[in-house]
Parts: structure tokens; sequence; C-alpha cells
């Protein structure tokens, strides 16, 4: 507590002004049906596929890799879709309910910064390539409701990081 | 089955055509609390009220009427958000986990019809009132990764319905 309620001093008055360039609903799938997910909501709903980023791990090399996003336009606006991975450290399984909220921004620590001020609670830092929503650094925060969102900055999505 | 066979028949061609206006990722609070959550994302994503749809049934003169649907924008993004009420009949209660989405066309029983063509399974037919999320015809559908999906007509929205 006394760490956030410094943090909140320190940048109470920035965070006024931080400035939000998304939200993007992010649907998670137990791996790895994310690839028949998508094949699912392009069908049923003309879901169009803009971007994908694959996590270049894999048990073994036969196995096709996860999904970390993929970026799907449906009626013009952005839904996210990743596997789900059960038996390792993700972050997103502890969504507590398979959708979470994507909200980018190019100042991730004013963001947090004002959402801890408003209520909600730091649940975790995400490493870059676990964020799978976003480029860049990675919050999740739990807000007062029970709803997930991960404050991130927007960046290297449209990138395929398979290896 | 039949039933749905015989939809799908008459329906699939036209489905194909099926046009899709929105995606509105909603919110379910548990009641009451959906007014202090609109209060929260204001605070903590500056997100701004674009309308409030009130349920005018209330349990006793005293209480405040519940929220149907408050609409916020956020970063340009439009989110719902609404009272989920337990002890009602109310569909929202069974999305399962917190988040719906809200998929709006002008035709629902096409894009009923091509959802259930590619896989989804409708969950119910919900009366206007109840649909929170749009105005018109709302049918509730599961895809089969879990999410539930509420096709519906745009629409009255923006009419604040408190008796």
């Amino acid at each position: 507590m006394a760490q956030q309620d410094a943090q909140n001093g320190v940048t109470e008055n920035a965070a006024a002004a931080v400035s939000f360039l998304a939200v993007k609903p992010q649907l998670l799938v137990e791996a790895p049906k994310a690839n028949d997910a998508v094949s699912f909501y392009k069908a049923a709903f003309d879901a169009e596929e803009v971007a994908r980023a694959l996590n270049p791990k894999r048990k073994a090399d036969h196995e096709l890799p996860l999904i970390l996003s993929a970026e799907l336009k449906i009626a013009g606006s952005t839904i996210i879709v990743a596997d789900l991975v059960d038996d390792s450290a993700s972050p997103l399984k502890a969504g507590g309910n398979g959708v979470v909220l994507c909200l980018e921004t190019e100042d991730v620590q004013g963001a947090v910064a004002k959402a801890v001020s408003a209520g909600a609670v730091v649940e975790e830092e995400v490493a870059e390539i676990e964020g799978a929503c976003c480029g860049g650094r990675v919050v999740k925060v739990k807000d007062p409701y029970g709803f997930v969102w991960l404050l991130c900055s927007p960046g290297k999505k449209s990138v395929d990081v398979e290896a």
C-alpha cells in the first residue's frame, strides 16, 4: 500500500493527462483452439484477420505454434483471439472469465497510476512476449468489479514472432 | 434441430450477405454496482457516458433503478456496462464470464442462421427490454469456444426508459 500511495503521489497529476488509444476485447481460447476460433469468427461474423503473432515456443517440433494474438476486424471493431495455455505461467489464464480488455496507451505507467488511484489493483506486470495483445510494456490490472484490463503500449502486434 | 435445419436452408444464401454494424463488449456488473462501475471507468479510463437506459422495474420506490445499459466511450470504442440481476430470468446472468459481446446487425435472423451454420448454438431469444445492449430483437448465441454473443438490431439504446 505504501508503495501504491507513493506511486500515486508521484504520478497523480501526470496521470490525469493519460491518453488512451484503443480498447480491444481479447478472447482467451483453450489452446490450441484459437486457430479454429479464428476460422469460426470468419465464417460466422465475417471477421477479417489483420495480423497474427505466434508463440515461438512449442513443446515439440511437429506441434503447431500457439497463437499469442490474432487480430480480427469485425464490423470495424478489433477483437483479439489468443491461445490460453493452462500449464504456463501465462497471466492470461488468470483473467477469470475468458475475456480481458486491452487498453492501449503510450503512457502505461501513468495509466496504471490513474487506474490504481481510482480503485483498480495491479495484478502483475507481463513480460513483453506474454502480453499477447500489445507491444512493449503490459500491466494487468483488475478493476473493482472483477474485470481484467491489460494496460499496454501499442506496438508490435502485426509482427509475426514465429521463430 | 429440424427447425434449425429448415431455418438454415431458408436463409443460408441470404446469411452470407449479412452485414454487421458494430461489436460492443458488455460488462455485466453485480447489481446495483453498475452505477459505481461507470464512475470508476470515468475516473480510471476517461470514459465518457454517451447514453444510459434504466430498468423501469424496481423492488421498492426508494431504490435506485438498475442500469439496463450504460454506453461508454473509451478511446473511441464503445463499452456497455449493465447491472446483472441474479434473481431475475435475465439472460445476461448466464453469460458465464461477465463479459458478453453485442454484435449489431439489421438482419438478426440472417446473422443467427449464419452463426448457427458455422457452429454456434442459440441460447435464447431475449425480450426487447432485457436485451440491454441493443434495441429491437436480441438473440443470444454461444460460440463453440464458450463466448456469448448477443446478436441484435441497433436501436433504442440512447433512449432513457426510466418509467
